[in-house]
């Protein structure tokens, strides 16, 4: 059994360079098309969706470790990471590989750090690993069903995103640099899940004095072509610092 | 040497029981007299403060750790508890065993979860354990040095206290049941460091429509008895669903 194999061998090296009982869980955001996407992987064996992630190196803090474990999967550095929770119930993971040895590395018991990553969906290239065969963008209200605890882990990710929205560099990690108001007014409907008002959007983010109007429209588009903004960095880094005060 | 032959003793039972390379630092706070409080150890051998902390049995998870570790040193149960942050940078405390044995249990590498408690000031009873002579509340601002990345870990609960007022029972957890106005906006005053105007505190909060005005005025005060309040508690709960929208 291929699957068995592969598991059996990596066991070995990782008792030696991991930080046992600890993995990682990344929850990847993009966002294409008016849409909010998650990366997940297929795993060869059992077709089981799962979220991408990996283990701490001895040598390594736990940043250090998301950013390799994603860097792996999808090619891109400086990735905007932040860990946002611990998940350790018991038997989360071990159960799944009852059939194995007890002596192997992923039968034991496992705490994950929970990591939400924004990247922007450009940037990114795919990889698959030994023991995945796809790894695939999915619509957030598409999600296949998620093996172990991930989509709880996914469930908090959203809840807490949708928390940070006045706190963090939220939409600048999604959108492309240079972006239209009806796309920014989206992603912070999606986030939010919930419409918010075309007038009041723009009069509230325009009055934060935190995005920059370009003197360029996009082009091909179908008939009226929307006016291109980009965050102004400074402005927005000094905002965030106390927060938006204003709900949305 | 007292000190080490205890760590070494107990390095055995910990070998056994815990889950190793993980530990739990917890800051709890607690609110009297118009000042927010920190519970803080010392340590018999070398006089150093700490935050309370433990590890995770191999039974537990985090949270039933946490709430085992602070119920050994107040007393209390039911704390409200909120894991916040891992803090994993390599020789974060490792080196401060490096008298010792190197299979000794406490000088491994330990990331430790940091979780912060609300607790009612008046509801615990301080416990000192075998290794420190000392268990004692201290005002934020009057902190001794901590060891280790306490420091960074109290720094750390406090700005997530701060970001979270919106959206967590913080000030229904500090307070007792029944409060006055001013002790409320002097916690909200703290916990935000800055002054607020007293008349756009009341009415914003009164806004909320979270607060129960009792028939009872605050006895033994010097002159004018001030209202009581209690929180209503299921309205409270349903605001913070939605965090409040409105800065402070």
């Amino acid at each position: 059994m291929e699957f068995k194999r592969i598991i059996e061998e990596k066991s070995k090296k990782a008792w030696e360079i991991y930080i046992p009982h600890l993995s990682i869980d990344c929850v990847v955001f993009g966002f294409q098309d008016s849409s909010l996407k998650v990366l997940v992987t297929k795993m060869k064996e059992n077709n089981l969706w799962a979220l991408p992630g990996g283990y701490v190196l001895k040598t390594e803090n736990i940043k250090e470790a998301a950013n390799r474990i994603l860097h792996q999967r999808t090619g891109a550095d400086n990735i905007y990471l932040q860990q946002f929770r611990v998940f350790s119930d018991l038997n989360r993971s071990e159960g799944f590989f009852e059939n194995f040895d007890n002596t192997i590395w992923n039968k034991q018991r496992f705490l994950s750090i929970g990591f939400y990553a924004l990247v922007d969906y450009s940037n990114v290239n795919l990889v698959i690993d030994e023991i995945s065969d796809a790894c695939e963008w999915k619509a957030i209200d598409e999600l296949p069903e998620l093996m172990m605890d991930h989509r709880r882990i996914f469930d908090k990710a959203l809840s807490t995103l949708r928390k940070q929205l006045n706190h963090k560099p939220i939409g600048y990690n999604l959108l492309p640099e240079k972006f239209t108001m009806p796309e920014l007014q989206k992603l912070y409907e999606i986030i939010l899940d919930k419409k918010l008002n075309r007038g009041n959007f723009y009069r509230k983010i325009l009055r934060y004095d935190i995005l920059i109007k370009l003197d360029e429209i996009r082009k091909g588009g179908a008939h009226k072509a929307p006016d291109l903004y980009q965050f102004d960095v400074e402005k927005f880094q000094l905002a965030l610092e106390n927060g938006f005060s204003e709900g949305w």
